[in-house]
């Protein structure tokens, strides 16, 4: 395990990257980075964000950190099951299951399968086997949801209380979450808030980088838009500037403290 | 070890605090929360600064993270080499040894002696005996010194590079120190970037906790100045309030991104 303090060099694909989810009245905002190492010499980049989409119908994204051999499995498990069920409508997918929490269920059931058969053999190298992922998405007539699933299987949702969840190195971009997010929140208020959770996260954790995925799945429509964020995306270097000066002038503007 | 992505209770005396030292050209800034729980029934204060000051001549700050008995066991005996000195100048102590690295050095063999006795006892029931100290100070004709000791009683030292080390719950709140702290910042910067650095982490993590002990250590002084600040104490309820307010504003300044 991770020794506190210390630079852990993970060999085995790395447990370190950002994504977030959020869930709103008006929809869900998803935004996840693209980084993976395996040791500081070895940085690689890997799509952290899948969307499963059946427009009008049923659209799920799923968003994964951790070991990536672990989430390449369940990723893999889990679009196997969808691949048979649009060949046979019949076969229970998170495509056409009956519900999202069942979804969940089944992605929680893919990662305990990818456990059973690698956890073991990870471990005995000294890597870490843990995983998390989040599963947010919306079928026709039903709710906006939004899962967090643990390296156990089990899994838990966001609520009205807890309207956005984290996985990977969720520490450096919490305070501005905690501050902006409410289920009121606008999407593009929320766009902002996610990028600049990013953004710090970015600027504090080397193991987590650019390009970035963002997908947003507005109410309703059972559709995912996404984008993929460069470094040189305009946009994105508006805000990232934007904020860093705010901060500054916020700084300066604070009152003094007598000591 | 604490499994990622489930809340751990530390039924020992919990790993987390929040613990910040910044060295500048100008001083020394250190600040300490003061909550402790062993498990989230059984929250305590416990004072996690200590100074040690022979005006003029050397003064000394001791910062400490993780297991309460390991650390008040460091503490103890640093404390009683203190007081063996202050009777008997010849004996060797983190007061009267040849350099502050040597202090640090003594720091890191109590910490070793702590954990010898006492972490085989405590990881066989399951809890962690991990814990960090910051060293902080100057002693006469000597530069401003800054160490982080390691469980293990290794350390490391501050540098014009890297100018603040925390200890603790150190994530939520490294963004704003990231983008603040520099060695020519002067200590009054310095100051209200270690309270809205404590102030993001407190808003973060139930774990670390108000009454707040800040310490100023001016160069080439040999004294230190410190402060408790309680939750009502009127200067650091202005900086909280207007870095919310600030934050607010500046998030509504943001750009917006084209999706």
């Amino acid at each position: 395990m991770p020794r506190r303090g210390t630079i852990t060099l993970d060999l085995n694909g790395s447990i370190m990257t950002y994504c977030v989810g959020i869930k709103l009245k008006a929809g869900l905002v998803l935004l996840s980075d693209t980084r993976t190492n395996a040791g500081i010499d070895n940085i690689a980049r890997y799509r952290k964000t899948f969307i499963f989409e059946d427009p009008g119908r049923r659209v799920l994204a799923l968003l994964t950190a951790g070991n990536l051999g672990i989430t390449q499995g369940v990723v893999t498990r889990v679009s196997a099951g969808v691949k048979r069920s649009d060949a046979d409508p019949g076969a229970e997918s998170i495509m056409t299951c009956e519900s999202l929490y069942r979804a969940a269920d089944i992605v929680g059931e893919a990662m305990r399968e990818a456990q059973k058969r690698d956890r073991q053999a990870i471990e005995s190298q000294g890597s870490a086997a843990d995983a998390t992922l989040l599963l947010a998405g919306q079928q026709e007539d039903g709710e906006l949801r939004l899962f967090l699933i643990y390296t156990a299987g089990n899994f838990i949702e966001a609520t009205e209380d807890t309207p956005f969840l984290q996985i990977g190195e969720h520490k450096y971009g919490k305070p501005i979450l905690d501050r902006v997010i409410r289920p009121e929140t606008t999407i593009e208020e929320a766009l902002k808030a996610a990028l600049v959770s990013m953004d710090s996260t970015l600027r504090s954790n080397l193991s987590v980088g650019m390009p970035l995925d963002l997908t947003i799945i507005p109410a309703n429509e059972q559709v995912a838009r996404t984008l993929r964020i460069d470094k040189d995306h305009k946009d994105f270097r508006q805000i990232s500037d934007s904020w860093a000066n705010s901060l500054r002038q916020a700084f300066n503007d604070l009152p003094s403290i007598q000591v």
